[in-house]
């Protein structure tokens, strides 16, 4: 089987098992678990933040973060296709109270200026808004990493309108690693950031949101609410160790085998090879011949897994247990396929 | 005093207060209101819908509607300029689990083609699209109404995706006006409608929510627990009978009264006349020399009463209680502002 | 028909349809209606408090109390067969993200040691307790009076523990009459009130939040939340100051009519008199030979209709529309039916 | 360091790290783990119930099955002193939107007909009671076990009156333990269960809930929501799976240690050793010299970790990382602390 549905399938390698099983722990809830709080220290340094909190998934980071910038009744930017908006169920509205007004799909492309004409003030009958929320790179704008001087740009208006601006940074190790952006550059744009371990760094579980010493005591609390607080977590936070040390620079490789599988599968008008820069591959199936669910379910037979996102969009995803062998056979099975 | 605020500042005119005098009423929690009975029967019959619920506001017509149409946890598409989006302070989040996406604000103009683009079905680990809301006429796109064939086109991609469709009809008595539209005509289009009779008609409480039996039913019980439930409301409901029996088709008056006002405004480039169909003159404030704000309190001190919408949208109503030389005034008072 | 169901059945008499037909009015959304505005100022000044809220319902006034002493995930304490526990449909929870925990169902007679046992201080893993909420008088209690000194004393409690104290004084003017409390003393003890214009007063619609400048201004912002920001209602606002100029003192024949109703039904075994002290009179049929909603349906075909309140229990509720005969009329059908 | 905190501070044998080490994962969020597949299953069985959910938390666990037996709007009944009351933040109401209506604090001494007579059918115009919860064993309640027949007698009530049953069992096995009860005979009882892996049983992390094939595919989008999806969960699966085959029955080592230490703690008048009956010992501080937070600090200075739970409540938990010698320990610091 090669599994192109995400990269969160990878398995944990030798080196992060045994990471694990020599990591020394404590009750994380208390505040005891020696690794977590190492990792999350780690973690915020890497951006230039104060702190750090580990969650059980992307989705809670988020969620978290959503919750420390916008106060019940408010408002949240993001563009309609954010993964926020999209794939956490309708957390913010339903756990959250919060409000979202999107901007058109575009991915890691931003309009900075649109973006700023959308932020309504406070002092007008109308909801104000809060925070902005990007995404880096960007899913289902196909792994686009937003530059760092568009970043800079919506930094500014952020300040000047005095909204918080909040990146869901899973895959913002990618972006580093395509533009060569410090992640400290990263992170000091942003008032919160939630970044992942088990997506393109190869860790079993766990996401950070990172912030300063006060949204993330807050954080605390709203994750044991949510039924985030874990025990003995060192355990998985071993393995994100692991992943931020040996993992980040590789994604190189991941994103060379995106390439390489995006160009051969060019000739089937179903994606733009210079489109992919980091490691996803979206395949837009407007024209093809089967939709995503049926592409998804032909190619599972022939023994490539990919992922239907929305009914004509199917994405592929290089990881740690892809390899040069896999690509080719993706490439062989949906070129039948989409022929 | 010219007030041009909003045309929910009309005062009951003397018919209408001799109809409240004379109202034969009961107690509405248990249904016992014939006049509210009445009332709720007729403007469902006004639609071709099977019943019809009196409210308190035009928000909670809508904020209940959305209820019935969109489970906890599902997704609303609508407009980033709807009033349920920017208006009712975060309600539907907050109060209903309805998380939102919305496609760019062009008020009355609507692009279905765009809208189904955005549809995101069940099956997909997206959050699934349970309902849609349009506006009519359309508070911040400036009184616009939309095209009976666009809304029956928006109807036909409701029905091929399962979608419901909602209709905050809170001035769609002025697109019937203007477009010389049967009000049975849009209702057979929407699965719910908010209609107000305090905006235009000149009643000085109510909307109403209107749609199936069943649905109404469960409306009951959403409107109790928001507080909604009302006792001797017939004597509102009767205030409401006279607007629906005398106020609707003078609106023709306060269309051309608009027209009017705004053509006196043109020359200052704040507003193209020809754009002004119903009763409302949005003036956009980009180029001019004060703001929104600036604008509404200096006017103020001249005795003209305009709204500030947004930091540089000011709003100008037109309603029963205008007469031709308020127009006038508005328009002296203003041009020496804006000059 | 003897309609005792409810006092918020009666119907405006004529003086104060003649108070309605010549009020005053404005847009209060935009806090133009000087009737409003006049009724809100007197109502704050009846109970000693800087401003007060006019609002659709009971239920909409008590839920916004609880939204501004409570904040979202913190803990309310009340009675288990608290209006707001029981028939406000959950709206604390679902609306305003607040936890109840309740005392066993005493009615008016609380005990204060044990309430005080209760509650939990912020700084421990627990839910911090917020507020405490009291009704006053116990609609499912019977009608029955807190004592003022019970009051006092659970005032001390909430002071030890900055707790803040909400009443629910749907019925107050019944207390205030049947205890010869001034309202000035009960409202002292509470950091907010509901009052209600349209149960024993007779008003058709409406209710207040009573409480400090700054809480109502944050409670404006909520009721438009919520549906309630109502225009020219005035009209409704000042029947309302007619009930309170005219309606308060009178409410002593009702207690006395309910009192002779309860000795009516004492040989019935349902009922005892002693206990009834203001215009409730409950009756208990554990063991009688129908159930409430039973009673309920067999009473209302001989022309009396009463409450089921819950499956043994029905209530019966002397107002402003009950006259002897009608009082001896209830006791003649029921002694029938509960024989 | 004598960790009595809570049975949640154990660190994982070298057994459960080898089990660890040695887990098959997969990404458990598309249901490709098999570990965690086989853990559910194992879990379902044991409890004799269709199906079951690893969750990263009991706090997740119970709210999943919360919102599984009880709607937004709906009613719960529970213990003033029950877990899903007093120590989850508020997540019923605020994620939920579940009311609480509470009996008194009792702890595991449940008052069947006192529950019975809360039950609130549908139909009346209260807030319907859609579930009852209990908790196996009771933590505020000492760790007292309820009877199975009084289990079996709720369960009748149940039944009569249609609402679920739901056990927040974290501590369930000391139960089954304690009482010599098979866990399918407590399964067989309730509609939906909690239980814990990181408790008394010593797994890092990890809770089950427990329910049919429907409710437990509909927890798995509730647990998606709340940010519980995590990926190669296999790593802790095996742990509590190691924990399950290893550390059940064990807890009679620690139920006698508990009543060793009660004994110990005896003459200082703040526990009664015959209600220590599993792992769990109370410290009622209400006639002692310190209260609860100044005792945990001074014990925590003399090597001893205790809980404050409440202000004069401590806890002592017993678990598999506590020898005879750190029972002594603890005896002879609180013995001076409290002397």
């Amino acid at each position: 089987m090669v599994d192109l549905r995400s990269d969160t399938v990878t398995r944990p390698t030798p080196g992060m098992r045994e990471a694990m099983a020599a990591a020394v722990v404590g009750d994380d809830v208390f505040g005891d678990d020696p690794t977590v709080n190492a990792l999350e220290q780690h973690v915020a340094q890497l951006f230039g933040h104060e702190a750090a909190l580990f969650c059980p998934s992307g989705t809670m980071a988020n969620q978290i973060a959503l919750q420390l910038v916008v106060p019940p009744g408010g408002e949240l930017l993001a563009g309609a296709d954010a993964h926020v908006v999209t794939y956490e169920l309708g957390a913010a509205a339903l756990l959250g109270g919060i409000s979202t007004r999107t901007w058109p799909a575009t991915g890691a492309a931003l309009n900075v200026d649109r973006i700023a004409a959308m932020i309504r003030p406070a002092g007008f009958p109308s909801v104000p808004t809060a925070a902005i929320a990007v995404e880096q790179t960007h899913n289902l704008g196909g792994g686009g990493a937003i530059p760092l001087a568009t970043l800079r740009d919506l930094r500014a208006v952020a300040d000047a309108h005095r909204v918080a601006l909040h990146c869901d940074g899973a895959r913002i190790w990618h972006a580093h690693v395509a533009d060569g952006v410090p992640l400290a550059s990263y992170g000091a744009l942003f008032d919160t950031l939630s970044v992942c371990l088990s997506k393109g760094l190869g860790a079993p579980v766990g996401s950070l949101v990172v912030g300063s010493r006060e949204r993330i005591a807050r954080a605390r609390v709203i994750r044991k609410r949510m039924g985030g607080g874990m025990r003995q977590v060192g355990i998985l936070a071993a393995a994100g160790r692991y992943a931020l040390d040996h993992h980040v620079e590789r994604l190189a490789e991941d994103h060379a085998r995106a390439r390489r599988l995006a160009e051969g599968l060019a000739p089937l008008g179903v994606v733009d090879p210079d489109r992919v820069r980091t490691n996803l591959v979206p395949l837009d199936l407007t024209k093809a011949p089967l939709d995503a669910p049926e592409l998804a379910t032909e190619a599972a037979r022939r023994g490539v897994l990919i992922a239907a996102m929305l009914p004509k969009l199917a994405r592929l995803v290089v990881h740690l247990d892809v390899d040069d062998a896999g690509i080719d056979e993706a490439v062989s099975v949906l070129s039948v396929l989409l022929a």
